[in-house]
């Protein structure tokens, strides 16, 4: 393939000068079979381009195929509009733009929300089905095949009386859900790789991206291994990175995002960093690299009957809220530290629910006959769980939580007996930033330009989160901006 | 100077084939006269090599001459020794390991903490002068022109029991101290400069950095413009690069440390990312991109006498310890809303005390006769800051801290009358993060090898900090890695 056997451990990119022949071709080259690789693939191809999809394992779906499915749209869908709910692209930027900063792309939420009604109709128009059905109580996900759900704290304080609530986490239809099976990730892949093989697209699997290949700063093709062995691939007018994030790779995390060092979840091992180191070598832009998406080994049902208390006894977030705010909220402002307090009857009744999952369901740490005595247990001073819990059941004897907000329908005082979870380090998560892409998803060199033949999308990318998250934002910018990179790869003909 | 006239703005690297003659030349060429430039210019110099330096302003200082002079040092420096301080370089890696994290480099560390006597020295021997007297009290710096105090909350909790405290921060001597007028940082910059001008040194003022010169991906040059005229400065050995922080570029703010946009502190305009940019153009790997300093505008000696509560009424940060804590503490963790409360008793005490600056000395913004009634007036829910003092002093009262750990000589039960300051949005700061160096200053590329002939140090560099701070930290690490920059640099002779 090429003249000298190129180097394969390193990052720096390989001149097209070295390269003698070419073992792939095509117009578009995708690296990632992941859920924004699947819409660059779809897309390219639809405008006309021959494409050839780069995938590192054996098989489609990357860490989307695993995900619980959330798509975040909104702005008035086909399907929030047939469950009754009314939203506007404007409530949509409104709430993202305070959910997802300080700091967040204004130009990318704009136009992520002027173009979600759309995007939703395409990615029924795949295949991707959607149930109509909304499933309205505190969770993760819905517990069965339900199509929509809150997904981001809408309808919690403080984004409350900011943006009129909708629900916006969009979810594919999975029948017959089991615990460690399928998923609704699995669900929005599946058709999404139908789609690819209904059209004229190539996938090479076992190929790993290891370099990029460039010829007077432009970027025409890859140098992967392709079951090992070193293989060069021409794009005839682009290069898509989709190949996610760098949750896995133990130095990015310690240089940049250490606060989640140790504790990756919901990504897969091959998100490397490859993609933005290849990149970064041609000078690329980076933004937000310390943003993370936080989960926290909670039942919401629970968390929302009962308070979150941090390490000195004190609550410190509306128990309410999109789980994943609490994830944040605990891992990055309160040292990882978090104790969920609940009496009895508000347990019994979470438990009941059929919400959650058995994952959630182990016993507590502590039971008391008293709040005092659960404080001594905890070991906290005193006085301080015991004035936490005096001052939430004064003001809850009245419906109210004018300390954190939390909704009437989920204040009620804490009586005795009660238990407390023990969930300190029960935190996991993901890195949300990236390469710097603009809406056409052109990967950005430190200048501001677009660097030449090289487009990116997903989780290799900061999206649309600087530092919030909602569920489904991965999924969403991973898809739209997946699309735009196809499109913009496609139409890219100066070669 | 050059073939064609060069782009000046863009910082894409300029090949050395687009330089026809030289403007400028030495064997090492400094950009910046900070703090880490004059030690890099010193060192290099002293190695023998010829030196230039290139400085933005028209004069020498950076934002060292403006600031308060602290240089972090320990481990059993001369002025430790001769105050009866222990100090043991195993104690201050532990403590800056611990406060400087979590991800620090943990080879730089140890690094710096071991050569800290011998540095000290070094300043010494340059005729940075050291008085030698300590200030103990709470304070941003020490009200005269005592040598030596406490700056990171070493004796403070959570530190206090982790690693035998001792005092670290080291100040150059400014007799005749006054407000608005020269700073520790001048007198640490200005035996430096006198140093520089004793050696065989040649300086240029009003010339910026605009882009890097490379030949075969090494670096063998900049590209300046001096009084507004390009130039092409050869750098024979190597190029430090000394330009400071990006706290100045609202767009880098904004991308990488969005809680600090719009409150940048203790830098100087001229901060403003140019030599992480240049070098990022050159495939430059970075770190800890939202590490900040946070300065918190509240008196240390109001502090520790009384309590800070967030915008919940909540403590949330032992009030004796490094203010530089409280800040972070505040605007990072705690949505920029912080209160302190004191009482009339101690408010008086503190207002005696000589340590504060006017500057600090501004009204509270409520007084009141009772907890409840400044409650009420500060808007907060009831017993909120009521069960929060209520707690405070049922341990108070025994002169100890449960909740958070501040010193029992500290601590003393809030009485009334009582004021509040509101001290919401009072933060500002600076970047700590940017290029990633080893041990000699070298440059990393994103595969972790150095670029040839480019080396860095000061706050376009991540130094010590990855994500805590403590004041000396930046002149501590700036001046070490600044001196060891230009040895390596001197060393360079591969060209």
């Amino acid at each position: 393939m090429t003249k000298a056997k190129p180097q394969t451990d390193t990052v720096r990119p390989l001149p097209a000068s070295s390269v003698e022949t070419w073992d792939f071709e095509a117009d578009v080259v995708v690296v990632g079979y992941g859920i924004a690789g699947v819409c660059a693939a779809i897309e390219a191809a639809r405008a006309g381009a021959s494409v050839l999809i780069l995938e590192r394992t054996g098989g489609w779906g990357g860490a989307a195929a695993l995900a619980g499915g959330f798509i975040y749209l909104g702005g008035g869908t086909a399907l929030q509009k047939s469950l009754g709910f009314d939203d506007t692209v404007e409530n949509m930027t409104t709430f993202l733009t305070a959910a997802l900063g300080p700091g967040v792309d204004t130009a990318k939420i704009a136009d992520y929300c002027a173009g979600s009604v759309e995007h939703f109709d395409w990615l029924v128009d795949c295949g991707v089905p959607f149930k109509e059905s909304f499933w309205g109580e505190p969770g993760w996900e819905p517990p069965h095949d339900e199509g929509l759900m809150y997904s981001g704290g809408e309808n919690s304080a403080p984004f409350l009386d900011l943006a009129k609530p909708a629900p916006r986490g969009h979810i594919p239809q999975l029948a017959d859900k089991k615990i460690g099976q399928r998923s609704g990730g699995y669900m929005l892949m599946k058709p999404l790789a139908d789609t690819v093989a209904s059209l004229p697209i190539d996938v090479e699997y076992d190929t790993r991206l290891r370099r990029l290949i460039v010829e007077d700063d432009r970027v025409i093709g890859v140098l992967a291994t392709h079951f090992g062995t070193p293989v060069a691939v021409r794009a005839k007018r682009g290069v898509v990175l989709a190949t996610g994030s760098f949750a896995y790779d133990t130095a990015m995390v310690e240089r940049y995002t250490p606060k989640l060092s140790g504790r990756p979840g919901a990504a897969i091992e091959e998100h490397d960093g490859i993609g933005i180191r290849v990149a970064q070598a041609l000078g690329a832009e980076l933004a937000h690299m310390d943003a993370s998406e936080v989960a926290i080994f909670g039942d919401p049902q629970m968390m929302a009957r009962g308070i979150l208390v941090n390490g000195r006894g004190q609550r410190y977030i509306p128990e309410d809220t999109y789980p994943g705010r609490i994830g944040q909220a605990t891992l990055l402002d309160n040292d990882n530290q978090a104790f969920l307090v609940i009496d009895e009857t508000s347990l019994e009744e979470a438990l009941a629910t059929e919400s959650a999952t058995p994952f959630f369901r182990f016993p507590p740490k502590w039971v008391a006959e008293s709040v005092a005595e659960l404080e001594a247990e905890m070991g906290l001073p005193e006085q301080t769980l015991q004035t936490t819990i005096a001052t939430y059941n004064r003001h809850a004897a009245s419906g109210s939580d004018p300390v954190l907000g939390k909704k009437a329908e989920w204040v009620r005082p804490i009586s005795t007996p009660l238990a407390c979870f023990d969930l300190r380090g029960f935190t996991a998560g993901f890195t949300l930033g990236g390469l710097a892409t603009d809406l056409d998803s052109r990967v950005l060199h430190v200048t501001g330009e677009p660097i030449p033949g090289l487009f990116a999308a997903g989780r290799a990318t900061s999206g649309l989160c600087a530092g919030g998250y909602v569920s489904g934002a991965s999924l969403g910018d991973g898809s739209f901006y997946g699309r735009r990179a196809g499109r913009a790869a496609a139409a890219n003909n100066a070669v």
